[in-house]
């Protein structure tokens, strides 16, 4: 502090719809909060809705650190330098971690700039590192677990550009509520509309619909309304856990989920071991497959995902019992699984898991339209809060949920 | 303490169901817990499950104040002095307030004993005082702001014995669910079964069905099933505030609840204004019957209610726009207009309410069972601890929730 | 539909922080989501941080209700006519109703053009209507219970002009961390020292500070902990009902809270007439005051009040018991007791209720700040949802976050 | 259904504080709601409240199911044959799975009878299977993946006995709230009080303390009251996540949690990064403790844990980063680590996080106390309904709660 610093320069350039979606204020009060000084060199304001709008600012800081902060902050939001170069990479010297200086990928839209062209970067993933072939030529995420000594590795934000999704296209198009703030007392047949309307849309355009589902879908009795969303082919790939599974298969086989009977809803204690006694079942068979096989499964969303060829991840966690022969243990192995099933995917619902929905939205490209639905506020808040600027986020009760969403579906 | 104390001693005696329902196990523990010592004089336990058990405990405290302490906690559970004495009054020596050592009533069904025989008490409402008539013939609950100089007020707890529903019979009857805790994770096509076949068999005994409804009934977008059951006769009285009837109101006259659009879900700035707009045109004809009458509403709620001369009691809290001509504004003649609406009450149903919710549940008898649906535990939480026992709590979302409603009730 | 439409089109104004306070893309967004058009006739935007920008947009819409829809939802944003004229007025036509087309009042700081000059709309709140005074040369708001026949209402929105606090100042200041959304997961001691900081100051800038509380601040044990508050001169106004008054007496009484013993937690039933044999005695007494005179009441939150000269609003509810003789049952009057302690106002702390939040959240201006605290993320939202821009809220428990309060405001 | 029933018949026993505990009341309605009838054949009740009572009971049922049924579901409260025979197993026929019919754990203290001996099961755990030693003198819980081909595993509930906590003592022993629900509203000195008392007092025994930390209370600035803990010997094991322990690194690294300055409470873009590129950091140094004795982590939890020898299981779950190196991702291997370190722990302290709240309840024996703070009623709910009655449930926020549980564990 004792030594006089002098103000250190940068310019930047935005472009895009970047007024009404509200990206040049996120900027520029960045470049406030900060402690930086901005001085619009340029602007030029697009007259009709339709026509982007590019800026060009100054931004000065006290020290270098003070400005790495600020750009490293403005970034995401689309602001780039004014004088682009070709980005920088650095050698990974252990497998295993990245370089110092890393670039840390977001979930947007990326290029990075190779030899002067700017490139797509391929895989994109949030909180990932980005690899650059050992040609040059091209560019993709790489998870921290995932890099090999010798891979190049990204470092710095030069010669990088991202694209926020705000910046291309006005919002209101796949959701019409997407403004809406999570809230609990929406109406809620606009929401069952909207995502029946994105799950068809998505059939229609030859996409995935991804179904991520917490145990509560089978506890409060929506198991089979969901069995028939798989069989009337709505989904197109399943991530849950061992209790989904073993709870939906648990109602297959005894009536019960969790031994509260979904007939008459009582509990009982007996049927607590119903749920110990399903997974040592399917242990003995060998697996979810071999039951439907059997002939001993016969019913369900387990069921008719290996009827229907519907793939399903299911990812282990630390308070699963048993687990079933289908849970991947390995939570980096896990990871990886899930990873190799979102290309593709044009729309994911997650219902009644925190747990999963969070891991997928940090798995999922910014660009896939993700509906949540939780009776928890806090959970719905805590998926949107992960940068997850496509979640829809809608507090409502899983069954009843579910059923308006099946019903609003058949209609055709 | 410096003076040596006598141990003091009482004799209570319980009769009933009262091993399987708890109220035993209860008593035995608030003597110990409150410093007291029990011993089992005699105990009679009903071999099988239709036979009542009795017992003759004698209960040792080491102060008069002490055993008071455990006898007042003893007493709702159904423990009654085996030497029962007729009652004690003290006359109210001011208005408004009740003499000291005034009993405090419970929601149970409640005798007192007056010249050797055991009268029922009427108008049953807990945290009352009870007042005998002049006569001396019968006795009925009076809140504190109903009483007048010179009334005969009981004191003490001699004299008097109550009835806990689990006394009377086994609990499971109107809810197969009932003993089940608060929790989400229910099968709600159970819970929603059990309410239909509740309100139709209310309805088929000739009693009423009393809503207790919330503003997002109508913001979730449940307005037009409540007013489909208003329509079809499921629904005899209606409590609820000034937001409930302006949001419905405002449905009908704008299309929007607080101005958010209940067909494309957009919250609108302007649409705010509907509000008051709305509340400022019933002010100006006079009233919401004015208004149906005047043929400017046409359809919700409100409507149905008047069109079908379903009563409604609208009490105004001081969070409230307005209000509405029909709210009343002073909290007390509200509390009295309600009191006037429940006997003949069989069932009711609260959707998405904390405040009306605890206020009626303050003032209905035990014997009235009620549903209370609400998307926050917190809320169905609050309300089973405040001691209504009849309760039923179930962690929902309020338009998803009368929708499967209205659907089983319509199966007929 | 029929008829051919022509498009209609208005010129309007923006002055101030319109970017980074976010106003500008706000006003484009909601002219887009309404359906209109716009065109960015001229643009000044200040170069830098400090620079109030200015703007002129031409909006245009095809019909006169959308253009009048779009000026009512960009008005409270600061959007006013590019020409502006007088504003209007209607005589009121029935006491306790507004003339139709009556102007909605905001909780921003207004303006009215009188005779060419623009001037300060007194008493600002929100919901309200804009009386003009006899000699039009004042103009204050006023609910619309609070209209005699005659009074000489605003109507439409020509000749006002508001204006939204983003616009007059950066909002980084009172509370640092007012940008955060609300969340659990936020560092606690930031927030407990800014509230502090933000009492103090108000206190050192004459004005008051507000407490509206609710009675877990007493159920979580934080009586005494506010009494202190009181003491120590960092209270000069109490907003509450009568659950808080009479929980906080019921401790001095008998040492418990709704029957809770606040020395060892343990709940009893016999303490559960704690609450109604409190009420009891101080309506014997007369009230609150009258009980600290007669040496009965000699300790909390109200002994304090009473012994400070700190005067409190007790506002009725229909959930309540008794109530205390303090309490204003009728919830107009209570509103209108609310008011008159608003003006002098510096800082709002709510801890612990929602009812008494939203409604003092109804009253005061936007420039008074708020920090509302409580448990459930659900009760903050829906504050911060209101509309009241001014409000910073945490997800924290009562007690706790209060001791903590005392021990940052006693370091003096 | 076509061929006549013939009523079975079973006589069980049960011994200890049956009424007060109300494990009898329980029974009674399990055998009522399974369709079953009782019989009491003779009722021993203790006199007094130190005296245990004994019982003895015919149960009726229509078919040998629906007793099974009754029998499994009143075994887990104490009920025992009255005929008691040795306990029968199997043989495992293949590995990771039991045979069928194997008898399900609770979390109860158990014996099983063999060789007419009654012998304690070791490492008491619930939803595992029983193993019987070769030579048949011994037996210990099992969990299913554990199982090798040719184990003796328990089958059937015959030779089994169970001792529910609540029959060998009264309840108020450790926590003197204990009997109380889960509510936010509860005086939370009482709680902190009690649970620095359990703590000193398992200290003081020679016993450990656990911690089950969430994220959160690194987020709510918690970080250093809990390092302080640790250094002053008051948590000698701590379980946790990645996330805990990355955040916790954060702080110590860049003053920040998950980008969030736990000095002014801001959350930053670039800051999100931090969490990244500490997670890289950690890794390129080869672990937590390599950075400790590399002098790069200085401070906060992990660093003390390392300092003191305090041994810390870090559990993967798919929503990880990274993760650290020390996180074990295989969520089998993670249990097995956890179960090592149970032994020895008298209380168990979990904080801020659902997952590895239940994941430790289902490994801890009945006997070890736990105290759950969370700011969601729901989790605590959750834990406390998933069988842990030795569960103590607080809903609190993470930092005041912990402030004030490090002050009152200072006191001395």
């Amino acid at each position: 502090m004792a030594a006089p610093t002098r103000p250190v320069v940068e310019h930047v350039v935005m472009t895009g719809h970047i007024i009404d979606s509200l990206l040049l204020p996120k900027v520029l009060d960045a470049i406030l909060s900060r402690g930086g000084r901005y001085h619009i060199e340029q602007f030029d304001l697009g007259e009709k809705q339709d026509d982007p709008s590019s800026v060009r600012i100054q931004v000065t800081a006290d020290t270098p650190a003070q400005l790495d902060g600020i750009i490293a902050e403005i970034h995401p939001h689309g602001a780039v330098s004014a004088d682009p170069k070709d980005c920088a990479t650095s050698p990974a010297d252990i497998p295993g971690a990245f370089p110092d200086g890393f670039y840390c990928s977001t979930n947007f839209r990326t290029q990075v700039r190779l030899s002067g062209e700017w490139v797509d970067v391929e895989d994109q993933e949030m909180d990932c590192g980005i690899l650059v072939d050992a040609d040059g030529k091209a560019a993709r995420c790489v998870p921290m677990t995932g890099v090999r000594a010798g891979d190049r590795i990204l470092v710095g934000r030069a010669g990088t550009r991202v694209f926020p999704p705000e910046a291309e296209a006005r919002k209101h198009n796949l959701f019409e509520f997407m403004a809406s703030p999570v809230s609990s007392e929406r109406p809620k047949a606009v929401s069952v509309r909207e995502i029946a309307a994105a799950m068809k849309r998505t059939k229609a355009a030859g996409e995935k619909v991804m179904a991520v589902l917490g145990p509560a879908v089978v506890h409060t009795g929506g198991a089979e309304l969901v069995a028939s969303m798989v069989r009337n082919g709505f989904i197109q790939v399943l991530f849950a856990g061992n209790a989904l599974a073993t709870h939906d298969i648990e109602q297959a086989l005894y009536g019960t989920s969790l031994g509260v009977s979904l007939d008459h809803g009582l509990p009982t204690d007996e049927g607590h071991e119903h749920h110990l006694r399903t997974i040592n079942t399917i242990r003995r068979l060998g697996g979810i497959k071999q039951a439907v096989a059997a002939g001993i499964l016969k019913s369900g969303i387990m069921y008719e995902c290996v009827k229907h060829n519907i793939p399903f991840v299911l990812c282990g966690s630390i308070r699963d019992d048993g687990p079933l022969p289908e849970v991947i243990t390995d939570i980096l192995a896990a990871q990886t699984e899930m990873r190799a099933h979102i290309p593709g995917t044009g729309f994911c619902l997650m219902v009644a898991t925190t747990l999963h929905s969070i891991a997928v939205g940090n798995l999922l490209p910014a660009w896939v339209k993700v509906a949540c639905v939780d009776i928890s506020p806090a959970t719905v808040t805590k998926l949107m809060d992960r940068g997850s600027t496509q979640t829809v986020g809608i507090v409502s009760d899983a069954e009843p949920f579910i059923r308006a969403l099946v019903t609003e579906i058949e209609k055709g």
